[in-house]
């Protein structure tokens, strides 16, 4: 039976998502506790590789298995022996072909900010602090403007391991700032993203916001396809994987 | 000069406010940063003594000190050396005998809570998890029954270095349940505490929403002034300073 789960994690002490030999990963956690529970050794397909520091609520994940009991008992035992930081939220059965990755309409994510001159301590872990003042106006005209049918090679490379690699084409279904200040939190939805992509285009739509960078610019850095004309990428902790459409 | 400063910070990783032999506390962070910054040893008092893995968003800390220069410098100059998990959010010059504590007319606590079957991890350093459903109405209407001026000996025993211990009388101003489920908060102001008081009223709150503790029983535990009569109390990590009035 294949198996299709909801996961939520705090990325903050994980090397991302996919397994790799020098950090802790969501996806061993998940494989050692699918080990534990079901006496199987079980291969997890994911949605989105998150990177290191990137957290989650809509994570999907897809694995075959042959328990024999029913789904709520297996989230139940998995849930029991997961990390605290990790949690799966929804298991349903889903088709024998289903693929997480492949099958996914779209991907949803959001890059949340303090904006205030003096940091947050408690919402530090999945917040950037950016002490300057922000031109939020500006950085949601300049968000808008990435809507729709882009190259969006300035902003990222594709993943490694795609076979169509060289194609930096991505749809955008929503780009927006909202929040209450000094909370502010940027969601875009796209087709696909780009390695590194969301936090490539926060940290450019900052350097907008603190008036580093005119519209204009950045109409211009998106039309150039360079990647050396986005601003710095924006560090992990403030993303989240909010949703992935089917 | 005698300076007064609101301060926050991430309990998770504290033994508590208070300076102790055996655990790094907020408050030796305190004086470390402003020995490192002024070079003076400073004693520094708080508002409130919270427990091990409590928060705080409005401690209001005291502090003597020669400095000359500007108080925004002070604080920056903190901000810059203190740890990560502890933020000075604002400072000014006070009366010379202004002391945060004996001075303080009331305090304001928020107890965080995530109400789901199943625990969500980006927000478990400042909220508990309660899986059982509850009922908000009947939480709200015991904690509306606390408002007032009340002998709390059941929900919890005076601090252990007043001088005028066994008493055990308090005044509270408002105790109001809020929140979009599944996250819940309770707000309790009152014009001070009894140690561990809001964490046993929230253990003995849960009781009632789990429909283990009718309304009637919370008015007897309450006017009992039995400690034995309360619910388990909930751990530190769901509670926060909010905020302290003088």
């Amino acid at each position: 039976m294949r198996v299709r789960a909801v996961v939520a994690y705090d990325g903050t002490d994980y090397g991302g998502f996919q397994s790799q030999a020098n950090a802790p990963t969501v996806q061993a956690a998940l494989k050692a506790a699918l080990a534990q529970v079901t006496q199987e050794t079980i291969a997890v397909l994911a949605a989105g590789r998150t990177d290191a520091g990137v957290h989650a609520v809509g994570q999907i994940i897809a694995f075959d298995t042959a328990w024999r009991h029913r789904l709520g008992d297996l989230q139940r035992a998995l849930n029991a022996v997961l990390p605290i930081d990790i949690a799966i939220l929804e298991v349903e059965e889903a088709a024998a072909d289903f693929h997480p990755r492949y099958d996914a309409r779209s991907r949803h994510y959001r890059y949340s900010l303090y904006n205030a001159p003096v940091r947050r301590p408690l919402g530090r872990r999945h917040s950037l602090h950016v002490a300057a003042p922000l031109d939020v106006a500006m950085m949601q005209r300049a968000a808008r403007s990435l809507v729709g049918e882009h190259d969006f090679a300035t902003f990222g490379r594709p993943p490694q391991n795609r076979k169509r690699s060289g194609i930096t084409v991505r749809r955008v279904l929503m780009a927006e700032w909202s929040g209450e200040p000094p909370w502010l939190a940027f969601d875009i939805e796209a087709n696909a993203f780009l390695y590194r992509m969301v936090r490539s285009i926060v940290g450019t739509l900052l350097q907008v916001g603190r008036g580093r960078m005119s519209l204009e610019g950045f109409a211009a850095a998106l039309a150039a396809c360079d990647r050396s004309l986005a601003g710095p990428t924006a560090p992990p902790h403030g993303l989240c994987l909010m949703e992935v459409k089917y």
